[in-house]
Parts: C-alpha cells; structure tokens; sequence
C-alpha cells in the first residue's frame, strides 16, 4: 500500500497535470466529440444551448440530439423531459437547464433514460449578494465584488466586467439558478438612484440570456433618503405613489426585473414599526408596487430585539400574527436556523407554523460562522439535514421542504435564496471547495430530494476529474482513491466543524472580536454590549453547568415546535445529543447517553474535531497525484491552517468552559497547546498572516 | 483510574498547596526539628553550615552531629567523610559541602553510612556567566545579569544586590560549585578597569564564605584597549609587565581570585594569532602573570575559521600540534561536541587525544540550541552520555570523563565548566525545570560518575515534594503518582527534543534569524553570510541525500578519533544512527537498521518528538495535585508553547528537506500545518508574543 502510494506521488511530481486555477468551477470540460443538433427556433439562449452542447458533448461523436420547445402539462415552469437524443421543455430556459443536465450525466457518468421529467422544486432560486456598492462584501471572502468593485471610477461598466458576468451566469445556469440580488441585505441609499439602475440595467443584460432575473435589497427609508418625501410610513400616499413611481422606472429599463429583498426593523434597519406598521403593512405596500410588472417582495424574518430573553424565539412572535395578512407576491425569507446561521441549529419554527402565508428558506453559501474561505466546509450536508426536517405541521413527512416549495401549502410563488460566497478571487470563492457550496445551493434549489452525496459526487467528477484524455483508463482508479476519500472527506466536513467549534448544541460562541466571526469567543461579551451579541447569553456556562434552557421552564422556544417536537426537544430523554445544549442548560456532570459526563463528552466532541481535520489532511494528501499543482497545494496550505484553527477553537472552548466545571480534560485526550489567556486577546483572522 | 485522577484533581482545586514562585530552587527546606551541633572551630563558612543544618535537619529530634576540620589523606581537596553523627573534612568548605549532602540524604531518603569518603572529581567546578557589561546576558534566558543588571547607575552595589548574590553563593554551594566567571567570554575591555574590579571585589566577598571564588573572562587585547599600549603580542615585554601588574592588583584586592577565562582568536574576538603567535604563547603569558597567585588560565578551545571545509574539525588541528607546551596552570577549556553545543553531538575528539595538556569540559547550561527557557529539556542526560563516552585512547573505558578528571592524564589543575542560565527573574532559570540542569551540573561536577537518574530524582524531591507536613503519609503515593512520571518525562526529555529538532546526527540547523537560535532554520543562510554560518553547510541535504561527509572520502574528520570509533563512524554499517547524518551523507532512500529509508525515518523521528511533547503535557497535568498553583501553571504553559513549536519544528524541516527528498511524508503521520513559506520568514521568538 505504501509502495503504491509512493509510486502515485512520485507520479505526481513528473506528470505535469495540467495546470488550472479553479475559475472554470464545475465547466471544465472541452470536448473534441462532435454533435448534431436539431432545433427548429432559435433565440439568445438556445444559442447559448447549443454551444454548450458543442463544447460539453461527450455522447456519441457525431450522435443527434434534437431540442424542442413545446408545452408539455407534465413539465413545470423552466423543467424540462430529459431523453439521451432530445430535450424538450416549455420554455427556452427549459432547453438550457436540460442541455446543461444531460452535459451533467455524460461527464459524471449518470444514466440517461428516455422521457424522464425534471422540474425544478422552487420557482425562484435565488443567490443573494451581500455586496456593497463601495465594492466590498459583507461576509465576503473571496475577494471584491464583481458587480461593485470599481465604483470609485463611477458606474460605468467595461467589457472585463461584461465577460465576468457572463461567466458568472453561465455557471449559474448550468445548476438551475435563475434570479440574483445584486447587492447587500444592509442596503444603500444609493441603490436606486437612476445612476446606480443604469448599471444594474447593464448587468441584467449579461444575466438575461442565462435566464438569471435581477433583484435589488433597497432600504425602506428610500423616499425620505433619495425621494425627498418626509416619511417612509407605508400608509403614506405619497411613500406609496414613491414606490410605485420607482417600480414603473424599474421595469422600465429592466422589464424581467424580478423584485425586491427586504431587512427591515432588523439591527438597525428601517421598517414599517418605526410608523407603528407592521411587517405585511410595510411589505404590502412594496408588493403592490411590483405586482404590476410580475414583480415578487421578498421581506426577511431575521429579526430580534435587544432585550428579548430569547432571540430565538423572537421571528416567530413576530410574525405568527401576520399569518394571512401578506399579500400573494409576498414571500417570507426565514434563515434556516432561528439564531444565525449557526454551524448546527434546529430548523426555524417557522417552517410550517406560516400556512397562509408564503415562506422561503435562506441559506448561507458564504461561510461566515463555518470558516471563511479558509476552511473546507461542505454545506450542502447541513442544508439536506435542515431540508429533511420535519416539522410534523401537517402529519409526518412535513418536512421543511415540503412546507416551502408547495407540496403542502399553496403559494403563488415558491422561492429559495442563499447567500453568495462569490467573489472576484481567481477561483470565486476564495477556497477551491467552497465552490462546491455555490454548486450545491443550485442543485438543492433545483431539487430539494437530492442527497448532499450525490452533488458531492458530480461536484468533485466535474471539478477534478483529470482533464488529460490519457488519464481515461484509469477513471476507475481515480473513483477508489480520489472520488471516494475525497468525496468522504466532504461529507464528514460539516459535522467536524461542529465538533471543533460548537458540538452539543452550543452556538453562538465565535470571535466577536473586530466583528470577525473568525474562531471561538465564548468570552466575548465587552463593556456595554448588548447581551444578546455576547456569548454568554447563549451559552450560559455557570459552576452549575452550561445550555440555554429553551423548555417549558426556560424561555419556552420548545413550545414553538410542533408535536411531537415540542415534547422531544422539552424531555432531556429525547431530546436529539446533537440540540442538547439549545434545548438544556444540563450539570457538568450530566450523564451522556454513552456513559461520559456532559463535561468529558464536551472534550471529546472538540477533541475529535480537530482529529477529523488531521484526517482531512491525510485525505488530500493521499490523492496529490490526482490533482494539479496549483489547486492541491491551495487546499493543502487551506487544510493546514484549518488545523490549526481547530486546535485554538478547542483550547479556547474547553479552557474557558474549564474554568466553570472546574474537571480536568480526559487525560486520553491531547492537551492544549494555547493558553486562555493569549486566546482572550487574539484576533484569529491576523494571526498567522 | 479516571475517577481516582478525578479526585485528585477535584483536591487540587480545593487543597491550596503552599504558593511558590520558584526563588527557593531545591533549598526549600525548613524543618522545625532541633539539632545538637558539635564543631571545635568557627569560621564563616562553618557558621554558613551550622545554620543550615539547623534550618534542614530532618534526622532524629535534637540528634548531636560534629563538625570536624581533620586532615585526612583519603579525603581530597574539599571532600568530606560522612556518617550521620559526624562530618569529617580537611577544610571548613569541606564540612560545608558535608552538611549539604547529608541534608540532601534527609530530604531525598538516601541512606547514610557510616565513614562514607565523597571526594570531587574536579577540584574547580565553576559556572561561566555570559553576561554582559550592560546587564544583558548573551544566551540568557532568565532575565538580565545579577551582577551588572544596574550598570547605568554605575557600579554601586546594594544591600538587594549583596542578599541576591547570597543566595546565589549558597544554591551554588549547596551542589558543590566552587567558581564562578562573573562576565561574557566575549568580555568587555571595561571589565579589567579599577572601577569594574571594586565591584568584582564586593561580588567576590559576598561569594567568599560559601567556597565560591571569582574568575574573569577578558579581553586578549587589554593591554591596548585600557592600558595605552600599542601591542597585546604576548610576547611583546611591555604587554607580559601589563597583565603581570594586572593580576597584582586584582590579587591586592581578591587574594582568592580564581583566574582568567579567554576566548580568543574565536568569532572575531582578539588573540594571540593577530601577532603570528600561537595559544600556548598567549595563555602562558597570561599563565605567568597569575602564576604566583595560584590562578590559572582557562583557555577555550571554541576555534573555526569561515573557510574550513569541516568547522568540526578545526580546534583538534589547531590544538593537538600545542600538546605539551602549555604550562601546569592552563587547562583548554573545550566543549563538549566539535561544533556548538547542539542537542547532540559526538565528543569533540580532542578529549583524550591531548595527553600533555590540561583539559577542562564545557557544558551549555543555558538552552541556546536546547529551547532557551521555553522548552523543558533535562541536560544531565546528554551530559552523562558525553562523559562516559569512551575516547579510546587509553584502552577501553577512557571515557571522556576519566581523560578529564585527573583519573588517566596527570593534570595539576582539574576543572569543569559550565555556561550559567542565571538571571533575575524570580526562579533564577526562566523555566521552573531549569533550575534542574544547574543543579545536575553543579552534582556532576562533583561526581563525574552520577547518574542523570538520580540527579532528577533528589531533584524534584528536594524542588517538589510538597512541604506540607499533613502531606508527609502520601509521600509514597508522591513517589508513584508524581516523582516517578515526572523523572520519567526530565529522563526522556532531551532525547524527545533531539528528535523534533535535530534527530540522526543532524546538526546546526537552527533559525539564524534575528541571531535566535530558536526553532527551526535548515534553509538559513542569507546572502553574503560566511558559509560555515548557514545551515546548509551542516546538512548538505541535495536531491541524492543528505548529511555531512566526514569520512576519510569526505573531510576525515573521523580520524581524529581513535580506534576503534575512527573505523566505527567510518563505516555507515557500524556508525550509531543517532550519529548517521553527522558522520555520512546518505540517500533518502537508505535503508535503516529497522528498515524504513532515510527519509521515512527522518519523518518518524521529528513526529516522535512531537508526540513525546504532547505526552510531557498530560504527564504534566495529571500531576497538577501535587503541585503549587503557580509553578504548576507557569511549566504548563511552557509545555504548551514547547508543544507548538515542536511543530513548527517538524514542519519546518520535513518540508523544506521534502524539496529535495521529492517523497511524500508517510501517510500514517499527522500531516504538516504550517506552510514552509510562511515559516521561512517567520522569527518564532516573536509568534504570539
């Protein structure tokens, strides 16, 4: 064994894989095949079908395959009937979605059988960008914004951008997104200056043969801040006649625009409560502007109050009331957890609480709590796990994805969003891996029953099977020792990144420090903030023990849950080990279900975490043959500082929780190698550089 | 056993063991036991015994002992006779070692017998202090120098610094330490001045009664640094007048000074060489002035010039023609490997060889290459491995020892050094388990034939044992759950550092940077710098091997040795393999006695190392019940940083020598987590300060 893996490492310093840099993602294939297509009309996108199907074929050479749009009940919305000679679909998007899915089956090797229906499970699938009209991104770790990086040189836009853009649409298309918000949740003032639409103008262009709608964030306070009006009261006739105004202006320009998102009444945003409205008031009164132009509002639930004994609880108070009271072009963004994209959380009560009102879920692609783009994280496990919830509102099988996407509750329109980890690093998403959760958040919106596995799978066939045709003989070796380790590797990130950081149920202990969310802070807590940004207030270690009492007896979040969660979460019996720390506060000494204590369970949780990494480690060196220079040696420098960053979550944690249940760490277990002391006062995300 | 470690620990939480910072060393003895003290004759030194044998006895409550000062020819210079009622010397220092050693039998549980002969192996067993004019100390650790800490304020002494140096005098004493070199080989021309030496006469008074005397380093060029001369060839009449009148008045005030040390013609410093002379020209010249006085001269041996083609080789050829010429009162102070004090070397082979010169050892208390006062390395063993390393060149067992101690070589003078790790800091050594190197020097000193065992075991037991005297029934216990895992861990402490740093015989390849000597820089060696300064000078690691050629194919140093080590290190067959890189230049694919090839081994040992560190560190915290808040802490903490850095150490050098070894690191080892690009450029003295 040994031998052979020498033999493939040396193999690897005189094979000269070819060079990449990670900037074609998951699109790097370039056949030599030839391809006979038949299609009868033709439009920009089935331009862009065929050209894909010429430069991705890898079906027989010179083989037909003909593209037919017709309407078909059976197929829905931009779906389409997939067979190994002929795509056809309703629409011209359809014919894209299906090129681009058969391309899929060929380069990974998937089975192709004759009139299979493929319809997308959302509507809407929608990447949602935090980015900045100064260029800069929030929670962005890839770089710049590719839509707003030059704004010092004003709006203007260049043909370096155009062509980033296409790219970016193109990848987009190939995993079945189709609408993309162009800037931050944290909105500007300026975004809907006409300046600013012009160029928001020039992108949908790029994005619109891809199928992509634009969407805008836009502040609530819009009218008084850009209009001149005195009020953004969304009672006011004037704020409405504003809006309106402002959607007509929109669409004008851009007539497939595809609406607004909304942070209102949240950390600091404007919204109707400042008028004594509520929510539906405020996001009535935008959706009516729109509904016009076909246009959607989608009005974030992520909001607390400072002195609320539960943020988790808080969305879920606010808006149980305004069941109903939406209009139908309304949606209800909910993230998937009910504190903050934390690296476990339970599904937000929301899912299936809201029956007549339309929900979509939010998810975070862009890693702010799981690592930056310094750790290899696939997320794609956590979204099927949140997915996969059932929230038992309507009978067993209420699943998170069933209560969103229709299957259960009617809604006008069906949505999901995730938050964008893109960049303008070479690679887009600063880590070669994060790539994967770009592709996963498309193929999940696509289709809310697929495994994590199997996108991991396509991903890393897409991604990294050797380009070199000389290499084809040996795709059978490069599934064993590539695919599989790796693949392995993917799978088990997540759940490594909860042990290392926050296992048990603990949550919201990261580095506050310079706002970094950068590695542990279970100290953090400076003079004067507010207690609900501490960590403290969600931990709650004491000498008696450590757990956010959410039961009956404690803040009562358990009652938010449907039964039997509700009794499950409330019994410590049953209460899932993985949410024991959300649902409890539990002594020390608590006896685990294998037979440790609470206090030595937490130990080996974090201790076994940064083992993962190591052996994450091992993985990717192992398959160095497999891989290009440049990429393998970016994910093993990557790999190495995720090691080390484990090792300083799981001293900073148990160092800090030690001073509270006064026990030793197991002395199985390594020690630490950081004192308290230096970790209180560093800032992770400098060290090292 | 988890659960009996649980309560252990649990006590130590609630036990409150006496604090302690260390100052006390191994002298933490107050009994509260009387003792009935016969001594016919008074002095200062017998006064200092008298009441320390009041302040440790631990025999029989108001048991008699007597002192007396008898001369008896079995006993030698300052040794003593020893039973448990009485001690027997020849000098009043005699019967002051005597009391110390039958306090340390008391404390430690040694038997006593009765008529018991201890006789030093060297008559001068002194301490060189490096330290620095200005009050910094060249390779210190521990804090600035406690003789010329305050110098900007002249040369005043105060009552702090007399009780100061008090205490030095008498933990020196206490170990049998009866000299001391007050100031840096590369010394100051100021240190010769009247003002300089009126405070080297204060010093010598405090260090008078316990035995100590003082010696000098100076400067070979005096005469014309401080003296107006134009010369300071030795054999110049005006320079022979200047240092004649030189030593009278520094004997005018300290008839008991001990003699000069000289480092000359070494490292830029001046020397006889500058004027075509040799060193028996420049240290019988010296020789002559102390002559009358009894002082003798300590001359180094440290020599090498930048373009040697084998540094290690340069003192033997420079020295062996000398062999005979130097007077009785010079001895050629040499140290203890070829080339500087690293983790491990061979013997430097001028031991034994020179038959008509007195030869001295010198010993690196002070960790410069060994981890400064970070890291906890127990030296004794290295130094018993190079005492009873056997040179050969008087027949079998002419151990390096025996060549140096008077045993096989007449020798007026017998000595050994050893370069301090004293400073002001409050536990005098930087690191708690520091003080245990000072301490086996001074016990080696004494006893060339002890072992590094129980060195360490009357070491911590005199340093740890709690003096709580409730403890006193869990003194067995101690020994089991504290005194025996502890020895164990200072026992194999050296060796684990050899292996996360130099392991194989590798040498010299320490960071440059900044002028450290901390953590790993095989790659060192700026532009422009003298070659036998870099690092790849020493381990000439190429894409066929690595190593240093020192067969008779390649530099011959092998044949300064003597039979049957000169054919034993020749032949890569029968070398030692912890001396393998030193001796040969190897392929990474060498195959070792235990099979692996060399770059496999080389991977194995420096993860070794690692992995011991990490178990120092649970040795450590398991004993946590039986030891004082504050030292517990402070050495855990150092374990922690030790453990990081020999990390960086593995990673270091394993990557760097992996660009020539082009072999993967076997997959069963924890894989690197630093890059070798960030650790090029990094100065580890200063990471996470």
């Amino acid at each position: 064994m040994r031998n052979k893996l020498l033999c493939l490492i040396l193999l690897a310093f005189t094979l000269n894989l070819q060079a990449e840099n990670g900037h074609s993602l998951w699109l790097r294939a370039n056949s030599s095949r030839a391809v006979n297509i038949v299609c009868a009309k033709s439009s920009p996108t089935l331009a862009i079908a065929k050209q894909e199907l010429k430069q991705g074929w890898l079906g027989q050479n010179g083989a037909k395959i003909v593209l037919t749009v017709k309407n078909d009940k059976a197929i829905k919305g931009d779906g389409f009937k997939l067979s190994g000679n002929e795509i056809q679909a309703n629409t011209d998007l359809g014919i894209l979605y299906g090129v681009y899915e058969l391309l899929r089956r060929q380069q990974t090797e998937q089975p192709i059988v004759q009139n299979e229906i493929c319809n997308p499970s959302y509507q809407r699938r929608v990447l949602n960008h935090w980015d900045n009209l100064d260029g800069s991104i929030e929670r962005g770790y890839a770089g710049r914004s590719i839509f707003w990086h030059d704004v010092e040189k004003g709006y203007a836009v260049t043909d370096k951008d155009r062509n980033l853009w296409k790219e970016y649409a193109r990848a987009n298309a190939s995993i079945g997104i189709n609408g993309t918000v162009l800037n931050n949740v944290n909105s500007s003032k300026l975004m809907l200056t006409t300046e600013c639409l012009a160029k928001v103008k020039a992108i949908a262009e790029v994005l619109r043969p891809y199928g992509i709608k634009t969407y805008l964030s836009v502040k609530f306070s819009s009218p008084p801040l850009i209009g001149g009006l005195k009020t953004s009261d969304p009672l006011n006739p004037e704020v409405i006649k504003w809006w309106k105004d402002k959607a007509n202006e929109i669409y004008k320009t851009i007539p497939d625009f595809g609406g607004f998102l909304i942070k209102a009444n949240s950390e600091g945003e404007p919204g109707p409560q400042d008028f004594g409205r509520t929510h539906a008031d405020g996001a009535n009164m935008l959706a009516d502007a729109v509904k016009p132009f076909g246009g959607i509002i989608m009005w974030r639930a992520f909001v607390y109050e400072a002195n609320s004994k539960d943020r988790a609880c808080q969305a879920y108070k606010e808006f149980m009331p305004l069941d109903g009271q939406f209009r139908d072009n309304v949606i209800i963004q909910v993230k998937n957890g009910p504190v903050d994209f934390q690296p476990r959380e339970p599904f937000t009560p929301l899912f299936g609480a809201l029956k007549k009102t339309s929900v979509m879920p939010e998810l975070q692609i862009t890693q702010e709590y799981l690592g930056h783009s310094i750790q290899l994280v696939y997320l794609a496990t956590m979204w099927e796990e949140f997915l996969k919830s059932d929230t038992y509102q309507e009978g067993n099988g209420s699943t998170v994805a069933r209560t969103t996407d229709g299957s259960i509750f009617p809604q006008k329109y069906t949505a999901i969003a995730g938050v964008a980890n893109i960049g303008l690093d070479n690679n887009w998403c600063g880590h070669h891996f994060a790539q994967a959760n770009w592709y996963a958040f498309g193929r999940m919106a696509w289709n809310n029953q697929i495994t994590s596995e199997k996108i991991a799978d396509e991903w890393l066939r897409l991604t990294f099977l050797p380009k070199d045709e000389k290499l084809t003989p040996n795709v059978a070796d490069w599934q064993k020792t590539f695919l599989a380790p790796v693949k392995q590797m993917m799978l088990e990130s997540r759940e490594a990144t909860v042990n290392y950081s926050m296992p048990l149920g603990l949550h919201h202990i990261f580095a506050g420090l310079n706002n970094t969310h950068y590695g542990p802070g279970p100290w953090f807590g400076p003079k004067g903030i507010r207690k609900d940004w501490t960590a403290a207030y969600y931990h709650k270690a004491d000498s008696l023990g450590i757990g956010f009492d959410r039961t009956t007896k404690g803040t009562d979040a358990v009652s938010q849950y449907h039964e039997p969660l509700r009794s499950q979460f409330e019994s410590v019996a049953t209460c899932p080990e993985i949410y024991l720390l959300w649902f409890h506060h539990l002594p020390w000494d608590y006896k685990m279900k294998n037979g440790r204590i609470l206090w030595d369970e937490l130990c080996y949780a974090y201790d076994k975490g940064v083992n993962e990494v190591r052996q994450f480690q091992k993985t990717w060196d192992k398959v160095q043959p497999y891989v290009d220079a440049q990429r393998f040696s970016e994910v093993q420098s990557k790999l190495r500082q995720q090691c080390r960053d484990a090792q300083v979550w799981k001293d900073g944690c148990l160092l800090y929780f030690q001073q509270f249940s006064k026990r030793p760490i197991p002395f199985e277990i390594e020690r630490p190698v950081y004192d308290l002391n230096y970790l209180l006062k560093t800032d992770l995300t400098e060290l090292l550089k």
